[in-house]
């Protein structure tokens, strides 16, 4: 411990995990003055159909965005 | 917040979720008097051979069922 | 199976609750077919000084908002 | 309930999840005291890309330990 | 990693919980064939009145079933 | 999202735990390109006596370090 996991949608690069993982150790390590070797950072993707904000799954929301549509919530699609 | 999370077998087609993260964000609206935009839901899906049940995964207590057998426990497969 | 965790804020009454579970029980037996004693629902809630968007707690966003001022990203306090 | 989460590496086969998911069945049903058919085990794997320790990706780790390098933190590879 | 999570209800002792995160180590030790110092063991406690099956909590199934009732799915209070 | 969840033993103080929304927010911004508004941070606090390395609670060993004592696999208490 201190464990930390990171739930964002999928897409990410290998570079950009490594970046966040790294950092993410460095502030826990400098908040909380904990070893490095304690610190445990778990990346968990989320996919867009599977993520819904008012209702509305966001792979749909992107979807009515590229046809320049809104939704039904005045929500940028 | 608040934020849902749903646990379930794959399978489930996209329309079905679509009715589920409408629905249960609606319920949400409504028994807890908050604002849709505040409510998140995520679909988190489950191999079957990734869960058991009285110590047998549910994708042999499947195969069971399909050779007519039972399991040890009694419990219908 | 299906398994529902809801996570929200502290503070809402017991019949919040019972209203809550009830009714997602039902929307996820409509929406995805399966008997009501499959559905669990389980309620987690979380502390405001747990909870932080926009890097600042949400219970100094509340502070703010009673004393009148505003967060250094115009977020209503 | 209870219900057990396994969080591990992605790669075991079948046969070990199967004794797993018994052997964490019989011993929950005896130190806890409950019937078998209450316990629920769910297995969740982790790519060696998604999980870091000390900072570092467990695939990068693994990789330099293939090259017979360490990394910073004197950690084996 | 392993990592396991115990979800339970509140009200074990604490040499109930001392013994089945032995046991739960010693069978994921054998299973995974992984070192014990590897393997990490957390509970989760969860209240009655926040877990409900067939969308009734489970705090008022226990009432019920105090006061002699069935609830309306003829499941056991 | 992205949605962060830290996971710790209890006992910071609530200034650690501001530093570390704050510090945790700049660097998912920074690595994975996103506005502060879309990052949450939850903190989960975990207990001694619910958390076990190697089959002991850290409650355990934290008293048989006091003691002075060096538990069965040669960790430190």
């Amino acid at each position: 411990m201190p464990r930390i996991v990171v739930q964002a949608y999928e897409g990410r690069t290998l570079d950009q995990k490594r970046h966040l993982v790294r950092a993410i150790t460095d502030v826990v390590v400098d908040a909380y003055a904990v070893p490095p070797e304690t610190v445990t950072v778990v990346i968990e993707e989320i996919r867009k159909d599977h993520m819904a904000k008012a209702g509305v799954l966001r792979s749909d929301r992107d979807a009515r965005a590229e046809s320049g549509g809104r939704d039904g919530n005045g929500l940028p699609a």
